[in-house]
Formats: C-alpha cells, structure tokens, sequence
C-alpha cells in the first residue's frame, strides 16, 4: 500500500475525456496531491481551471511539467514525439512518466528516446471509453470496474510500476501488466477493428443520397444506431491510432475479411445452417463479456423518457 | 379515429420479445378487447398464460385465429408459408391479417397466396427490438417513439390500413406506408448488414485460442462489448431474414467491402488524411440519428451500479 496522496503533483498534457475524466476521479479519491495540466487551446485551459480539473494550466508542457512527479500524456498518441521532445529535459528526478495512449509499440518507440535515466517511463492504457471528447465529457467513474494495462519497457522499476498501478487501483480500476506487442494484437481486436467496421458502416451509408439518408437515420433503431454511436468517437484520435498499429489491425482485418466472405457465400447459396451455426457460436462470447463485468448497458428507450 | 377497443379480439402467433411486448402495450393502453396466442412449446404457452399476455393459448396456430379480428404473425419469418397454409382457411370475413417480420417482399411471396379474398393482408414491421428473445423479455414501452412500417400490397382496403396504423400509433409508434422492395432494401442498410457485421466480428474474435478470448472478453469495454450485444440476437431469426433478403443485403455488402478496402489501403499507405476524412464524415448521420429520437442510450456502467 502506498500512502495518500499517491503522488505529489500529477501533470496532464491533453485535457479531453481521459484527462478530464482521470483528474474528477483522483481528486475524489485523494490520490493526488495537486493536478496541473497542459492543452492546446486557450478554450480547453479555461474550461480545465472553470470545472476545477486543474489548479494550474500551461500551453507549453515543458511548463506544465515542472515539479510533477506524474507526468500523465492524455492527448492523441500522434502528439507524443513532439510532446516528449519539449517535456524530457524538464522532467522532474525520479518522476514517473506514463500515458493513456490506445496504442503501445508506437508510444514506446516515439517517447522512449526522449526520457533521461533518471525517469521512470510505463506506458498505460485505460480500457475505458465513451464516444465523446473533450473536458466537458469527463466523469470521475469512467474507470470503475475497468482493466487499465500497463506495459513497461523490461527493466523498468518496479516500485515505479507499482505507485503507478496503485493510482489506477484507486480510481477503481483492475490492472493488468504485459507486453507493448501483446497489448497492440489484443487492442486491435477488442477496439481498433470494431472501431473501423463501425466507421466503415456509417461511411458506406453516408454514400447514399440525402433523401434515403434521411431514412437511414429514421430507421436506425434496428441495428445501425449503434454503429453510429461507436463512429462518432474523435477522427484525430482513431486516425493516429490506425497508422500508429498498421500490422496488428491489418491482420485481424484480414480474418474479419475471410469471415465475412464465408457469411457472403452463405447467403449467396442460401445456406441457412451455415449462417444458423455461425450465429450460434458468437454467444459464448457475449456472455464471457456479461461475465467479465465489462457489458455496460443500453437502455433502448429514447433518453429524455428513460 | 377509431373507437376503443380498436380490436375485438388480436391473435398472436409468435409470443416471443416482439409478441409480449405488443401484448402488454395492447392491454396497457386498451386498444385490444383480448389477447390469445400460439406458440410451438409448451413452455412459453404456459409462459404466455402466467405472465397475462394472452387468456387464452393453442399450440395450433389454426385453432388460434377462430373468431379473431386482427391476427398478428410474430415467428421468424421463415416459419410464415406453413403458418398461412394452415390459419387461411380459418380467418374470420373482414378480418385484418398482419405481422412484424423484419423482410417484407418474402412475406408477401410467402402468405399471400393463402389469404383468402375476405381477409385484408397488411404486413407491417415495427423498427423496434432488444437483442434478447422470448416471451419473458418483452416490455410495454419497446415501440415508443419508433416507426411502424406498413407495405400493404397495391389495391389493400385503405380503411384495414388506417385500422392497423392506429393500432401502432397507440402503443407510441410514428408509422409510415411503403412498397416492400424500398423496405427491404432500407432495412438492408440499417438493420441487416449491421447485425452481418457483428455476427462475423464476433465470429472472427471466436476462432481465437481460449485464452486469447478470455482477454477479449476482459479488455472489451474499447468497442468489442456494443458488437456483442448485437451478435447476442436470435440466430434462427437472423437466419431467416439473411436467407429472405439476399439481393438486397448481398447489394449493401457488396458497398461496404468496397469501402473498408479503401480504408485498408490507407491504413497500409499510412494516408492520415485519407482515414480523418472518412472518421470525420459520419458524424452527420449520428447526428441525425440524435435529432430523429431513434438514438437510445447507452451507459458505460456497469448495470448494478448505475
Ligand atoms: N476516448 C477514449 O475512449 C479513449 C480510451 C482510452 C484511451 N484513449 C486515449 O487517450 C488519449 C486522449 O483521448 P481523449 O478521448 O481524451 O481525447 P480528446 O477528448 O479528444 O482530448 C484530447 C486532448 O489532447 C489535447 N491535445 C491535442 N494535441 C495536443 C498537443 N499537441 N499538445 C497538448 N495537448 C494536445 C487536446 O487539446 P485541445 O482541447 O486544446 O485541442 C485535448 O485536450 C488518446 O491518446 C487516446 O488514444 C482514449
Ligand atoms: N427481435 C427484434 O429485434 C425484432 C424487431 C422487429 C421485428 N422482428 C421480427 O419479429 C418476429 C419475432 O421476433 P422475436 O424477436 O419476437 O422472436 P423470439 O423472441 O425468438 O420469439 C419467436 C416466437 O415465435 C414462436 N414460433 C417459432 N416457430 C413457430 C411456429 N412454427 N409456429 C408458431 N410459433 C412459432 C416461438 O415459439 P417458442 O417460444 O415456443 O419457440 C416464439 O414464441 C420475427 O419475424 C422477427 O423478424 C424482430
């Protein structure tokens, strides 16, 4: 057990949903000591200071870190390099460095260059999530009842992984420890490709005229307004995520193509069992999700009514 | 307007998530003198009973319909053909002969020709529904605020389609009239190709070693949990309305591989641009969702605690 607050002074660079939503929950917990932040537009800043998310907010992070002894990166992963190049000299002796980024790899080869000896560096990804963005999204049970991975280059501190891990414990989530490579294969499967499939749909029907557009959207309780949902997340965001983990999305991409060729032909040749059985099996999985904790809810009735 | 009740006496021949929620909506709002029912089990005849969904309940569907004024087909819709062979000549003179199935122009291929020529064949479809199936999982409040399609063939009694319309419109419905091909290919859009999507991302996550599924499961709040929910349907209904919607399903994904290639090539080429374009280009549709009230909502709790 660590002692509270956890740290001293946490810095968040990028202040949207993740970072918004981080510094209600370590406030309300007691984790941190002080939270500062760093954002790029003076709207952002303002909003940050207005709803109390930091004491103090800079435009330049190499600024905002001074004196942290959490660094926390909440801004999409394509900012990083930069972002890590201006911070590094700045950064406080013994201080951790980490980040929420969705991808692993990529943050590890763009970051690890810039952090001196004496900072430890473990990347993270909170596995939670909604399609809004922004400081205004934030809440602080985002991350209740959620995974947050971490994936320490090897030979990281383990001290250092272990205040980081006990922060996110804090905000209640479950941590788990691996691999960058293994983080990246598995996210890639659970929300990179989903993520894709849903902008893919939505694109595929905003090709259609205006008039059946309209009906598109008139009718979409019956499946589509899901996808839309899902596709409304940040473009920014998901787009530095694709280029940033090309092979392990381009792989399970591959599978989904074979899969959905298969289904294809089924429906082609009119074979009901083929389509019945592949409908069947999906279910063990739905209810290792209910079981896992992790389903969220949807409330299928209109909100206002709700 | 109709006076109330605007049925006399509405048989249910399907009492699963659509039949039950039809049946509470009918006996809530009062537009229905009484409901009887036919199902294939024993199980959810006694069900029906318990649950005062219907008073009274026939294994056969003919017996069923005696003395009905509305007759309501709620079973997949593979099973249509032999229900219409076996009720036709049951139906009572004037009566209205109507259902919910999710493909229109198979149904009309299909019951059509037992409809004998005093009947008035209205087949409607209400764009509403859960992924959970059966007569325990219906609710009064499901066709609130959606849209009941009706696709009366050309020459129906206008007067049975009014009758029918306000039947929708008083359990909350919006309802709208249309040509069965035009519904089948909306519904091609915005209801089968999304459920086809999540069967076979679902599907493709499924061929992966049990361990490997086990952490889909755990990190599937980053977008896998939503295509879960949606794969979690009913496999037999789906088949049956893969297999009587081919031409216009096989059309839609035909689009959408052609669109998630492009989005493949980009992601391989690294064209940034390319994907925030795409990402960028479905917020409308979300919000026209949003703004049609067809949008639900979704909470990323967990369901105890929220
Ligand atoms: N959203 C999710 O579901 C989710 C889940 C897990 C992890 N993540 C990861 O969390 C990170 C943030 O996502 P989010 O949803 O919180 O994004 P967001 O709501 O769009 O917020 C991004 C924040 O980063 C700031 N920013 C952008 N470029 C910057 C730069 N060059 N320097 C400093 N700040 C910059 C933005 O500032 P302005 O407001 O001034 O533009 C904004 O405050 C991403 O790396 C994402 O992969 C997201
Ligand atoms: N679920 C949706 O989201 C949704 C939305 C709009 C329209 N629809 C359409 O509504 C219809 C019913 O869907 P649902 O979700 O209510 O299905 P469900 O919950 O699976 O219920 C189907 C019902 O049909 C009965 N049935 C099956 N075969 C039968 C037969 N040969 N004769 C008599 N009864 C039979 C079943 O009886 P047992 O219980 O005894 O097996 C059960 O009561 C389908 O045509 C579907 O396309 C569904």
């Amino acid at each position: 057990m660590f002692e509270r607050p956890i740290f001293e002074r946490m810095c968040l660079i990028g202040i949207g949903l993740i970072g918004s939503s981080l510094s209600l929950a370590v406030q309300r917990h007691g984790l941190v000591g002080e939270v500062v932040g760093c954002a790029r537009s003076e709207a952002t800043r303002q909003t940050a200071l207005d709803l109390g998310l930091c004491s103090a907010v800079h435009a330049d992070p190499a600024q905002a870190v001074g004196g942290c002894d959490l660094v926390m990166i909440c801004s999409p992963v394509g900012t990083y390099a930069e972002i890590a190049e201006r911070i590094g000299p700045h950064l406080r002796e013994g201080s951790i460095l980490s980040d929420v980024g969705s991808v692993k790899q990529a943050v590890i080869r763009d970051v690890g260059p810039f952090v001196p000896d004496h900072v430890h560096f473990v990347p993270g990804h909170p596995i939670a999530g909604t399609e809004k963005s922004g400081p205004e999204a934030g809440f602080a049970e985002l991350f209740e009842d959620r995974w947050a991975i971490l994936t320490p280059p090897p030979g990281t501190d383990a001290d250092a992984v272990q205040r980081l891990a006990a922060l996110w414990q804090g905000v209640g989530s479950m941590v788990d420890t691996m691999d960058a490579r293994h983080h990246d294969r598995v996210l890639a499967m659970t929300s990179h490709l989903p993520h894709l499939i849903a902008y893919t749909i939505v694109s595929t029907a905003a090709d259609l005229e205006n008039h059946e557009q309209q009906e598109v959207a008139k009718f979409s309780a019956g499946g589509f307004r899901d996808f839309t949902r899902i596709a409304a997340s940040d473009p920014v965001m998901w787009r530095d995520i694709f280029l940033n983990n090309r092979e392990a999305v381009l792989d399970v991409l591959q599978r989904f193509n074979e899969d959905i060729t298969a289904l294809q032909r089924a429906i082609r040749w009119g074979e009901g069992e083929v389509l019945e059985d592949e409908f069947r099996r999906t279910r063990a999985l739905r209810q290792g999700v209910i079981e896992a904790h992790q389903a969220g809810s949807f409330d299928p009735r209109e909100p206002e009514k709700a």
